[in-house]
C-alpha cells in the first residue's frame, strides 16, 4: 500500500485495502494464480506487463488474483510452481515458453506436471506449416514441437503467432497456457479465459471507469464518500499519473442488472466530481479534448517552454490528432519566444520568461504565428534546478488564448523534472477542457 | 525467450539462453528470489518495476533470480512465501507492506515465520518521531509499529521515509526487507544488501554497457561474434525500444582483473561496431547528442511533424537542454509548414508533405525561424491511417541543416504508430550525431 511514489496525490493508505474487503463479501467464484515463465524476467531484462495487464483484467472480471509467481526456463522450477499453483487455486495462467526453441520448455512442463505424454496436433502442425510458407520460411524440427501438446488439452489457436496456447485441467484449477509476447497474449486470454472466468461466475458483475485529472486520489474519494453503501457498488482507483482513474463495480443476481447499478453508482459519482472527470472508459485526457475541439471545429496549438514538446508529443499519441491540431512552437530559449511567438523583451526582463504575462503573451503569440482557434502555452522550472525562493522547482505558469480573451493560471507541482513536465501538461490541457466546455459568460458571446 | 514484441528488431531466440548457460560456469555464490507483497501489485493497479529493477540489479551482480514471487497483503500467503523462498535460495529481497496501516504485515509476519516476537526500538521508534514532528505531524500508534522488528533483526536506516527495513537470517536465506516505494527501496538495497552480494561473491565481476542504436538485436550480435571466447567474458543484451544495449560481463579471480577484461572485450566490441555505439553507461542517445552539441558550442532545433513534438520532448527529458537547446516548430499542418518554416507550395503539391524535399526545406526553414546552427526535421506516416502504396506507414523522412549543407535520409519503420514515432525520433537525432562526428570532408571545410 505504500508503493505509489507520487507524492502529489498520497493516497490514505488504507482505503484501497478497505474495499477490497468489502468486495469479497460477493464471495468470487474464481481465485486465480499468474505463472510468468522466462529467464528474461528473473534477469530483470525487460518489464512484466503481462503480469500487470492479466492481474487488473481478472480483478475487473471479479477473479481474485492470489499470486504471480515469475520463475526462469527451468524445468524443475516451472514443475514445482505448476504444483503448487495449481493446488491452490481455481485458475492458472501461465505465459512465456512456447516458443521454438529448447529453452521454450513450458508445455513439457505441463506434461510433466501431469504424468501424460505429449501428442502431435495435426490441424496445428498445418496451420503453422501454412504460417511458415507465408512467410517464406520452412517448417524445421524446432517449430514443429509447437504443434505437441500435453494429451488431453484443448488447443487454443493464436492468430497472431506461431505458437498455440492451450488449456487443461490440473489439480484444482483450469490452467490457460498463452504466450509470452503481449499481442498475442492478450487477445488469446480475452477469447479463450475470459469466457471461462464469465461461465465460472455465480452473479452479474459491471464496471464504469471515470477518468479524471485535477484532484488528488484522497480528495475524490472524499467526495465520493458514501456511495459505495448507498448503492451497493465497489469503487476502486487506480492511478497513472498525472491522471486518476475511478473504477465502480456492481455486483447484482444479474448481468442486466449489475450494469444498471454500476451505471446509476458511477452516475452520482460524477454529479459528485463535476468537471473533474473528462470521460469514461480508455480515453485520455488529450483524446477527450482532442474530441471536444473536432465537435466544435475549432484548432489548437501549442506554445511550451519547459515541456520542451511534451504537450504536442501527447496531443498526437492518437491517430486523428490531424483534425484538430496544428503544430506548436517549442520555445525553450527566450530568443525563440521572442523571435517566433512576438513575446515582448520588457515582459521577459521585467517578469521573467517564468510568469503570467510571458505565459499569455506566448499563448496569444502562437494564436497568431500557428493561424489556430486556440492557443496553449506553458512556462515553467522543470528542475532539477534553476528554481529560487520567488520560482521554485515544480512552478508553471500556463495560458490558453482563444478568440475572446486569454486564460491563465500557475501550478506548483511536487515531485521530480518528469513528474512536473507530465503534470504541467495536463494541467494546460485541463484548461483548454474547462474554456470548451464553460457555459456562455451571462449576456455574452458564447465561448469558443 | 518469445516475450518480445518488437517485430523490427527480432531475436534470434536462442542466443539469449545460450548466454545464460556459459555464465553458469562461474559458478555464483548467490542464489536469490524476491518476494513483492502488495494487493495494488494482485489486482494490476501498478507496474511491479521494483521486480524488474531488483532483478536486473542483482544479475548485473552475478547473482542468479531463480524466482519472483507475487502477493497480496494477507498473512497466510506471505508466511507461506517466506517459508517456502527461505528454504530454496541464499538471498531473499522482500519489498512493499512496511507503511504504518493495518494492512502492512510483513514486519509481523516475518516475526511469525521466524517463530520470535517482535521488539520496539528505540532509536527507531525516536528517528520516527523527528521525522514527523519535522513534517508537522503527530506521532500515531500507526506509526510507532514502524519501530517493531523481530527479534534478532538489523535494522536498516531509510533517509527517504518513515519506515526503515531490515535484515535477518531465515532458513538457508538471507532475507533483507525493504518498503514498497521505488525511490525508498533502491537506495535500501545498494546501501544494504549490494555489500552482502559483493562480501558472499567468490570473485571479482565487472561490467561494461555499451548503448547502441540503428543495427537490430541480431545483426549486433552478428558482429560481436567471437569476442565471448576470446575474450572469456559473458555478452548480454538489452532492448529498449528503439534502442540495444550491449552488456560486457567479465569474471576473474580479482575485481582488477575483472574490470581490465571487460574493458578490454568492450573495446573490442566497439572496434567492431563503430559509430552504432554512442556511449557507455546509462547515457540515451538525445543525452549523447546533447553532449556533443555542448562541447562543440552549437545549438539544435528541431521541425517536427509526425512526431507532434517528440524530438523536442525527448532532448529535454534531461536538465541542461538550455545548453544546446533553442526550440521546435511542430508542424503538423501544411499550412504551418510554409506559413513559419517557409516550405514552398510548390514542394508540397509536387513531392507531397512525407519527402525528402519537403523534409530538407522544414530543415532549413527551422534552422532560421530559430536561430540555430543545426536544425533536425522529420515529415512521416506514423499511421494506423494515411499509408499509401508509395508511401506505407511507417514511412519517414528527414533531414539535418547545418551551416555547410543540408543532408537527408528516409526510412521504413516496422510497428504502431509508437514505435514508428519513437524509432523515427532516434533516427533523426542519430543523424544528427553522425554529422556531428564525421570526419571533415577532403580538402574541405570541418564538418560543424
Amino acid at each position: 500500500v505504500s508503493r505509489s511514489s507520487i507524492s502529489s496525490c498520497r493516497v490514505a493508505p488504507d482505503r484501497g485495502r478497505a474495499r477490497v474487503r468489502s468486495g469479497s463479501r460477493y464471495d468470487p467464484a474464481v481465485d486465480a494464480a499468474l505463472l510468468c515463465i522466462g529467464t528474461e524476467l528473473t534477469r530483470g531484462e525487460i518489464a512484466n506487463t503481462n503480469a500487470t495487464w492479466l492481474a487488473e483484467r481478472l480483478t475487473d472480471a471479479n477473479v481474485t488474483v492470489r499470486a504471480i509467481d515469475v520463475v526462469a526456463d527451468e524445468a524443475p522450477h516451472i514443475v514445482a510452481a505448476l504444483h503448487r499453483l495449481s493446488r491452490d487455486h481455481d485458475l492458472l495462467v501461465s505465459t512465456g515458453g512456447l516458443g521454438p526453441t529448447t529453452d521454450d520448455i513450458t508445455t513439457s512442463c505441463v506434461a510433466a506436471a501431469l504424468g501424460v505424454p505429449l501428442e502431435r496436433h495435426g490441424p496445428s502442425l498445418e496451420a503453422l506449416h501454412a504460417r511458415l510458407v507465408r512467410a517464406g520460411r520452412a517448417l524445421t524440427a524446432s517449430n514443429e514441437k509447437q504443434a505437441d501438446f500435453p494429451a488431453g488439452a484443448t488447443v487454443l489457436a493464436n492468430p497472431n503467432g506461431t505458437a498455440p496456447g492451450f488449456s487443461i485441467r490440473i489439480g484444482r484449477a483450469s490452467l490457460f497456457v498463452l504466450p509470452g509476447v503481449p499481442r498475442e497474449m492478450k487477445p488469446m486470454f480475452d477469447a479463450h479465459a475470459l469466457p471461462f472466468v464469465r461461465a465460472a461466475r455465480r452473479r452479474g458483475v459491471a464496471q464504469v471507469r471515470l477518468k479524471t485529472f485535477g484532484l488528488p486520489e484522497s480528495t475524490v474519494n472524499d467526495h465520493l464518500a458514501g456511495i459505495e453503501v448507498e448503492h451497493d457498488v465497489v469503487i476502486g482507483y487506480r492511478a497513472r499519473y498525472p491522471e486518476i482513474e475511478v473504477k465502480v463495480l456492481a455486483h447484482r443476481p444479474t448481468q442486466a442488472a449489475a450494469e444498471q447499478a454500476a451505471r446509476r453508482a458511477a452516475d452520482r459519482a460524477r454529479d459528485r466530481l463535476g468537471d473533474v472527470v473528462y470521460g469514461e472508459g480508455t480515453v485520455t485526457l488529450p483524446e477527450a479534448v482532442g474530441d471536444l475541439l473536432v465537435q466544435r471545429g475549432l484548432t489548437l496549438g501549442t506554445a511550451e517552454s519547459c515541456t520542451g514538446g511534451l504537450v504536442g508529443a501527447l496531443l498526437t499519441e492518437g491517430a486523428g490528432a490531424s483534425a484538430f491540431f496544428r503544430g506548436s512552437v517549442v520555445a525553450y530559449a527566450d530568443e525563440v519566444k521572442r523571435s517566433v511567438l512576438g513575446v515582448e523583451e520588457a515582459a521577459l526582463t521585467q517578469h521573467g520568461a517564468v510568469s503570467a504575462v510571458v505565459a499569455r503573451q506566448m499563448a496569444e503569440g502562437a494564436r497568431r504565428a500557428l493561424g489556430v482557434d486556440i492557443a496553449a502555452s506553458l512556462t515553467g522550472i522543470a528542475g532539477p534546478g534553476g528554481g529560487t525562493p520567488d520560482k521554485p522547482v515544480g512552478f508553471v505558469h500556463y495560458a490558453v488564448a482563444t478568440e475572446t480573451g486569454t486564460r491563465d493560471a500557475r501550478l506548483e507541482i511536487p515531485g521530480d523534472r518528469g513528474m512536473v513536465r507530465r503534470r504541467a501538461a495536463f494541467a494546460v490541457l485541463a484548461l483548454v477542457r474547462e474554456i470548451l466546455i464553460a457555459p456562455p459568460a451571462p449576456g455574452g458571446e458564447p465561448r469558443p
